[in-house]
């Protein structure tokens, strides 16, 4: 089964917006075993919208349409979905009371112009928006489903997993795709791919093996192609994959090395702070986005100017002045430091030249200090970093994650 | 002259990555005048890159072509380009000696699969590549230009910027489109578009407007559709939205509101710091992004436990006690906390329920007390936000921005 998505709006095309939303479906499409084949982008124009559902639709059964929907007169999905479904506008009282309800416990009054949001394709199914003021669509013709949605990304995700999934599951009785990811850090991604040339060789023709590289991390993912891989079959390479790669996994699984960090720290109650100076609190941030981290999580420190690094996490005037802020030294004190005012098991630090300004021959943009204090058992790392600004970071990011890994000791699963 | 983006992969339609180069692309095409009119992500598949690149240059003289250039089996950009424009792979010696030099100064070794990025279709112009491994092609038929880039965001930027953006002027002549950007936070969309129903209404046939709605915040962007638009008629009109606005504009210019806060805040000097519980660094983070700031941010603290209210930022168990720490009393306590701490003029503090768990009836997610204290004058305000965590974080970090604005009486441009 074939699906493909349009998003529309001239936000889009011109790069004020960024599009997330279609990653996401792509992502829940594929667990579906659909596979989205195409995805366009068109502008805010009857013609383009038109054409662009005519073309889609003669490839594929299933169309996901986003965006076009809000109450100004830029957006005119709607109006292109009736000429293309031949049909009129009609009024849905079910959303009049959705809308009226949500206005009322915002204490917002309903405009005119909001309750036009209710007026949908009369030949369409309403999908119910809980979460926003646009509802979604579901319009069949002789050729297949068209789905319209709003382009807000929790509207959508809202509306995908509550109303369009279990359609699509039930008309098409579908069944999950077999696919396992696996994560590693700090392995070029030609070196991975020169280590796992037999691998790929010897790999059944049912089976892909996809690379997915981003700073210093490449994810492994590899996929059933199509239904007639047994499971067995399809572990039987996934376990072969591993042992190939054998320590230098980072995890199993399709997560960010922040979180899956976090999660073991939260699973095995191992508190932890974060005493940062170049990545500004990035890796805070990264590490605090799962739920319940608070548990182990009392907070972190950026620790931008010297005044700061001294005052707050006692690193003395003197190392300071001896080896400079970027250096061994300061990140093993700041690590220390941290660990000792939050009073947590786990310090972490990072001081370094995240640029574009500040290098020098002796110390370059891209040299970053990453001290780790495990209840007193310290280890700085040297880094060698290569990008722009938030590269930098990012890759610092993920390389604190290696570091845990390997001083903490813990399992890739 | 119209301009199509294709990008390649199936890790864009699987949804593992999110496409940010196509929408930077966008940006940088408008300005020259050059409108994207469609953008399709295809899959790593041999007949449906060349449908897509058949497809888009029945349509557009330029089309942009990214990803699929990777040293991996699953990159097939390159021999597909060949068969489209029926030609060989060729290596080019001044791309060998590029990646020679390149991987000596990284200390790697270079392999046979890395070298396989110097082959490039025959007919193809080369575009160095500067920051990484793949070069861009410049390829020309009787219907157009295809320019082929490889998909990681920075290699993208640089080729764009650096070799596709100034061939491009040189051939078409090109001059820069009118376009002007305001930003309004706390003021619903359809709210604007109501009070701004007439203006609409008298724009002329040339001008377009568009709203830009995320997170609390629209951006209004004003266009020259074509270039029959003079430079007095373009200002006249933003000039009458301006006014149309007035103290309901948080900034002029298209730039995040934190950007726009913090060169405020470089510019005058004022050094600031945050206290950030719900919020958890994210505010600090997005400040410090602009070059220099360090000059007027120490540092911040990132206080989730009621430990580190206490002992770090002075405020009294008594008070978390009696008012709880998502309250007025605290987030005051905590910015006047954060500025003495820190030493600076300006403390910004927030402490609320992000979500999804911890709301109560009393105090239910989405509420979120934001303090300033600015020279020891000391403002709190209450928010009471809507949508998931993550929206909740940004809501927040656009409401401090418009607090900061109102209190230190920030003008617009």
């Amino acid at each position: 089964m074939r699906a493909e998505i349009i998003t529309i709006g001239d936000e889009l095309l011109m790069g004020q917006t960024i599009d997330t939303n279609s990653a996401w479906i792509g992502q829940k499409f594929m667990e579906l075993g659909i596979s989205i084949a195409k995805k366009t982008a068109v502008s805010d124009q009857e013609t383009e919208i038109l054409e662009a559902l005519l073309a889609a639709q003669q490839q594929s059964q299933i169309l996901i349409v986003t965006g076009g929907l809000g109450p100004t007169k830029d957006d005119i999905t709607k109006k292109t979905l009736c000429t293309y479904f031949n049909c009129e506008l009609k009024q849905d009282p079910a959303v009049v009371a959705h809308l009226e309800r949500m206005f009322a416990e915002r204490g917002r009054k309903l405009l005119s112009l909001n309750l036009m949001q209710a007026d949908l394709p009369e030949t369409a199914t309403t999908l119910m928006n809980e979460v926003g003021t646009a509802p979604g669509m579901w319009l069949e013709n002789e050729k297949g489903i068209v789905v319209s949605l709003p382009g807000v990304p929790n509207e959508v995700y809202h509306l995908i997993e509550n109303q369009v999934i279990p359609r699509l599951i039930e008309r098409f009785k579908l069944q999950k795709r077999l696919h396992k990811t696996l994560i590693t850090l700090q392995i070029p991604e030609s070196l991975l791919s020169n280590r796992l040339e037999s691998f790929e060789l010897h790999l059944p023709e049912n089976l892909g093996l996809a690379y997915l590289p981003s700073f210093n991390m490449v994810k492994l993912r590899l996929t059933a192609k199509n239904g007639d891989v047994t499971e067995s079959e399809f572990n039987h390479y996934f376990q072969k994959l591993i042992s190939e790669l054998g320590d230098d996994i980072f995890c199993i699984g399709d997560q960010e090395p922040t979180q899956f960090i976090a999660q073991y720290l939260l699973k095995n109650n191992i508190s932890f702070s974060t005493a940062e100076s170049c990545t500004g609190g990035y890796v805070a941030n990264r590490l605090m986005q799962i739920s319940g981290i608070s548990a182990v999580f009392p907070g972190s420190l950026i620790a931008y100017a010297n005044e700061i690094k001294e005052q707050e996490l006692g690193v003395p005037t003197s190392v300071i002045e001896e080896f400079g802020a970027v250096s061994e030294p300061c990140a093993g004190m700041m690590a220390s430091g941290i660990r000792s005012k939050m009073k947590v098991q786990l310090g972490i630090s990072t001081t370094g030249i995240a640029g574009p300004t500040g290098g020098t021959d002796e110390k370059p943009v891209g040299l970053v200090y990453v001290g780790v204090d495990f209840n007193g058992e310290l280890t700085v790392t040297k880094l060698r970093l290569f990008g722009n600004r938030e590269q930098i970071i990012q890759r610092t990011c993920n390389a604190v994650c290696w570091i845990l890994k390997k001083h903490l000791n813990i399992p890739a699963e």
